[in-house]
């Protein structure tokens, strides 16, 4: 999926949201693993996505939480994937694991995530450098790279300062525009970081930005469209446990429909405001 | 496993070998792959294993190249890993994933390779700061914290120097040293950085330091022992395509042997040279 073929979809549904598939054992509705020992991952993420698809343009799975149930954990994230794929084509599918390593590695996890399965893009760390990166860059794929973390632990390195005077995590935005255009990376800027998001839109004024941070973790989609969202420079803000723990009963499904819902009205408001719908 | 018993098993075996166990399709030898097809990888990794116990301390799965073979990759993954430690337990079992993200994530990260399956150590990311690292400080367990990589792009960050003149690994190793112990925290240190092994060893005198590229990426044992072992502050060699790859005929777990007893009789004598055995 290209540039054009997302900033079409946020237009399509009016929404800029990505649904953070993060599935966890104790916060998963009891009757859902009763009814489902052997396969609750899959069924719990199959019915969210059924539920918010309308709201949506991306779908994100943090494989953290699909490896901590092992080899069910695997087969859950494989079929969610192909489920999103076979039934909403036109849904930007991110894998969220933070990966990186020297070439030949990096090789091979771009092979697992990017190649044997359908996901479109997936989040990248930079520390390694080019060589860590540059491997993930395939046809019609995007690298995440990180940028600057919704998390406190953001302060430890990215928001200190370099040789040139600028944080760390601006040296990565500048730096890795050398490897790849706008057409085949996205930026991770959390919601989090107010002045900085405006300054990460400065810095790369046609890039996509991934916005983590928005809902449980406090940061507001109004923050969001004032600091880092223009007609070029688009965002997608992802929404994980605000959204697909809206509740914990019978109707979590539904809840969840409501809470992508609730977002993508506020954000079809907020893109009408900005002249992009 | 604790720093006294790390080092207990570096006397016995007059080693500091770490075998990486690095399984890609394309250079395990083909007759295994015809005689396994379902199970070549977990096979590979075992006689790989059997071969090349008595001359190392520890043993490093790549997750990389495990996750490229999907379903197949994970369960050779927890077979081997299972293995390892019901076979040989006295060796250390690192997962080389690189992981970390947000609290919440890493301790899923955590729970994946630390608690659920029976390795003693992940490699984790720096780049997202303190709360992405401490998930993983689990009782017994050790972070590997990525600190110098091997590769050319640890030119690109990881060498660029901060506002106190410092390069940004340096950075690392004295701000993490608050977070953890050196009986809970090892770093990486590319053996492919003379100068800054030295520095490493400097800033971090009583760690373990995790030491990648020897081998095929070039750096020499010789040089890691004269730059970053002391008494107090060991080290654990990895190398992974020079001993697993060292054949690729009916003859490779033999040659892996051979090549991994090669290492170690070099280690044996320079560990005798620094007074350590």
């Amino acid at each position: 999926m290209n540039k054009k073929g997302i900033i079409e979809q946020i237009i399509k549904t009016q929404s800029v949201l990505c649904v953070g598939l993060d599935p966890v054992r104790e916060k998963v509705p009891e009757f859902l693993i009763e009814s489902f020992p052997e396969t609750w991952t899959f069924e719990f993420c199959k019915r969210i996505v059924d539920a918010t698809a309308k709201y949506c343009v991306a779908y994100k799975p943090n494989l953290a939480f699909f490896e901590a149930e092992g080899i069910m954990g695997l087969q859950a994230l494989i079929q969610i994937a192909k489920y999103i794929k076979e039934n909403y084509p036109e849904k930007f599918l991110i894998a969220d694991g933070k990966r990186g390593d020297i070439g030949n590695t990096s090789e091979a996890y771009a092979k697992a995530w990017l190649e044997n399965l359908p996901f479109d893009a997936l989040t990248v760390a930079p520390y390694m450098g080019e060589d860590s990166v540059k491997q993930f860059l395939l046809p019609n794929k995007w690298v995440i790279l990180l940028a600057l973390t919704s998390n406190k632990g953001s302060e430890d390195f990215q928001k200190q300062s370099m040789w040139n005077g600028k944080p760390l995590y601006k040296n990565v935005i500048l730096t890795s525009q050398r490897w790849a255009t706008e057409e085949q990376m996205m930026y991770v800027v959390g919601a989090t970081n107010g002045k900085e998001m405006a300054e990460t839109r400065t810095l790369a004024p046609k890039h996509l930005l991934l916005v983590p941070g928005v809902g449980a973790q406090g940061a507001k989609t109004e923050d969001v469209f004032e600091h880092c969202v223009t007609k070029e420079g688009l965002v997608i803000i992802n929404s994980s446990r605000g959204i697909i723990y809206a509740s914990d009963g019978k109707d979590f499904a539904e809840a969840a429909g409501g809470a992508a819902r609730d977002e993508q009205q506020k954000m079809a408001v907020l893109l009408e405001k900005k002249g992009i719908i």
